[in-house]
């Protein structure tokens, strides 16, 4: 047995182990999450050997990262053999450049040109996720070869055998056949006679989110990743794209939240990266509703003449931000989910104005009942109650369907510009509502006070 | 060969076919997301009787039922016959009551006693995520057995060969083998030999929600659901876990922008029905918000008085519900993402106490040095105005603060309750905050500009 073979199986053997504890982890890792990265290093320093293989695996990159900095050489080497290429990739994306060399060089050769060429895929792309070990077979074999030669490559270090590719001699991907297609396959069936020759495949420069999409689409266990010539460069399966979408979402909903998307769980975030994060976006939109202040000089006469219409500006404008912030948060997970295409633009602008119209009237009625029927009306707000009622009606009218028409084209807008639509946040809508909500509270209230308040 | 036979023999060649067009659908069914209900239906019709069955299977539920209601009793058999049990009893789900029978009467005997076990589930309940159908092996049989067993069962319509279950005569789940495992291990081992015994499982009745995190938490294709007595009911596979995570993260972005989650495609939404979700939120706000006027009433001598007060109100209060959004939006995925439990409430508390006053200085800074640099600071302010941006500094860092440890409190609370933390929506947090913070400002700038203005 050469050197390399001999690698080679003792590479395999790990990995079956790792397989194996991975599938059936009976060690309570969940807590893990909840401890600092600190504590989570000195847990794990208390674990024996094999414990510490089965929980290495489970853990995020970031604490992998951080586990190897201070594990002991041996034990170091062996975590990093426990990796797959495309876990292994990304566990090197968290060192810098210059200490790659270092990690790089405590894998197997073969595991070692497999993770050298993913990282030269950009982070977004979906040949950085995708597994170099697939089960691959020629055209020409029959069935019955076809599932020999897969049992002693399911030995071997494949990702999965549930689809095995059909290559040609340059490694083009000619078809696939799923296993159970082998099984219900009568022996002597060449597999170029049943395997599927249309199916979803993807380039390895793909954008990784849209491959995600895939799976959650077509039900799918693995995509096939292609290079431009049509040259079967590895797999993507579900787990990763599990992972992907569930970061995707995450980023999404910090930005929504009008937040820049958090790299690390919530708890483990350090200090000053957790301010860089939310002090950006806040700076912006202060200084976006500082305007709201400017607005305002125009009207402090009419302020002064009439101090009961500053009652009403916190409802008014607040009523404008929450219905704009329902239409964004609707339409930028539409477009998430692919329910939604930009040029249905205007479909989406005539459904926001009706509804929006619905529900100004709907508060703006409320708003009015609340000041007809407010005990001691007169005294509250003065002799012309019942005309103020009435601009508190309108401006709600006016606002909030301006609101819901503002926040459902901000994110097509985005989207149009190329800019990710989630960053119509609900807080960047409501700053953005805010100052011409108290154009529209003002201009209605002068018409319709005019000459008795104003 | 028996009627029973024939029915099943009939029923796994449909469902073959079924399998090889969804795995390798070529149609452009993409399109159809975009098509109110009444023109998938229209489009539907267009399509040959092998399109249909090709399109039929990526549809939604929804869609499904409808074309299911108006179509040719020929391909409406057909077409019902294609889904799989759990499918089927999503499907079924979308008829009322009594038009299930005529439904069930179209499959055959075993479809229909599968289906209407899964419909005894409660929709929120794994069990009916299952699919009954997976490949059983009996702890005695050899390897060898085993595979030629499984050639065998492939060809009837299991979901999944990757994995099989080893149950003893009563049912029991004794253990699983992972097909990668019956394939390396020596044709005259015994299946309880080489089959795992710790395994992850999860009980009928569970949430799916909690099964479905469990997939992406250990990276599962499959997860066998046992009854209380430990008997195998069926598997979920990882498919329907990503439907469920997809379903529950569109329903937390809704809720947390507002709204209640509407449980059909944006476009596609009846208009009462949008109005529904949508007005119930608001209107709970408005009358929230409405507060805002009534607080306002305490402080009206203060801003006839000194109207500029009046100018700042909207900057002041939008900065408390902007930190608050975030804050509230960052715990909220924590919570979602399992990162966060709400015994950490207190260590929440004090990372959000400090990031909160660190964002209100740096904010409150803005303000500050926005009202002392203003071009004709004192034409615009008065004579006052470096008292009033002092008031606007200490303010800001009061909302700000406040904003952020009741923003990060509230979706504890909510969850500590029995809640979904999901409903401290960005529009909820920012409405609490704007009545406190308007009482913060004007107390502080009462404090302040005690003696020079008010």
């Amino acid at each position: 047995m050469s050197d390399f073979e001999q690698e080679r199986k003792r590479q395999d053997e790990l990995e079956d182990q790792a397989r194996f504890s991975k599938q059936f982890d009976i060690i309570d890792y969940t807590k893990f999450l909840e401890l600092s990265l600190e504590e989570r290093i000195e847990h794990f320093a208390q674990l024996s050997h094999t414990e510490a293989e089965e929980v290495f695996q489970e853990l995020d990159t970031t604490t992998q990262a951080e586990i190897l900095k201070v594990a002991e050489p041996e034990l170091k080497k062996s975590l990093v053999r426990l990796l797959a290429p495309d876990d292994a990739a990304d566990l090197l994306q968290q060192f810098e450049e210059e200490d790659r060399g270092q990690i790089l060089a405590l894998m197997n050769r073969l595991t070692r040109k497999e993770v050298t060429a993913l990282l030269l895929y950009a982070e977004d792309e979906a040949g950085g996720l995708m597994s170099p070990r697939y089960a691959r077979l020629r055209p020409e074999m029959t069935v019955y070869e076809a599932i020999s030669y897969l049992r002693k490559q399911a030995r071997r270090s494949t990702e999965t055998i549930s689809y095995s590719y059909i290559l040609d001699d340059e490694q083009h991907l000619l078809g696939v056949v799923s296993l159970r297609e082998l099984f219900t396959a009568d022996n002597f069936q060449l597999v170029k006679e049943i395997m599927c020759t249309e199916l979803i495949t993807a380039h390895d420069h793909s954008n990784k989110e849209e491959v995600s999409k895939l799976f959650a689409e077509h039900d799918l266990i693995a995509i096939p990743i292609i290079s431009e010539d049509h040259k079967l460069m590895g797999i993507v399966t579900v787990d990763d794209a599990l992972d992907v979408i569930e970061e995707e979402v995450t980023e999404d909903i910090h930005k929504l939240g009008g937040t820049s998307a958090l790299e690390l769980p919530y708890l483990r975030i350090p200090f000053f990266q957790m301010i860089k994060k939310r002090a950006g976006w806040l700076a912006v939109l202060f200084i976006g509703e500082s305007l709201t202040a400017t607005a305002m000089q125009a009207y402090e006469g009419d302020i002064a003449r009439a101090v009961v219409l500053a009652l009403f500006i916190p409802l008014i404008i607040s009523s404008g931000g929450n219905a704009g912030s329902q239409a964004s948060t609707l339409v930028v997970r539409a477009l998430a989910l692919g329910e939604l295409r930009t040029r249905l633009w205007f479909r989406v602008l005539m459904q926001e104005f009706i509804v929006g119209i619905t529900l100004g009237i709907l508060l703006g009625g409320l708003g009015f009942l609340r000041i007809i029927f407010w005990p001691n009306a007169i005294q509250v707000y003065g002799e012309h109650y019942n005309a103020i009622a009435l601009a508190i009606f309108f401006s709600v009218v006016g606002v909030v369907t301006w609101g819901t028409v503002a926040g459902s084209m901000l994110p097509l807008v985005l989207k149009r510009l190329g800019a990710d639509p989630a960053v119509a946040s609900t807080p960047f809508v409501a700053t953005l509502v805010d100052v011409t909500g108290l154009i529209i509270y003002f201009t209605i209230a002068s018409i319709i006070l005019g000459g008795l308040l104003l």
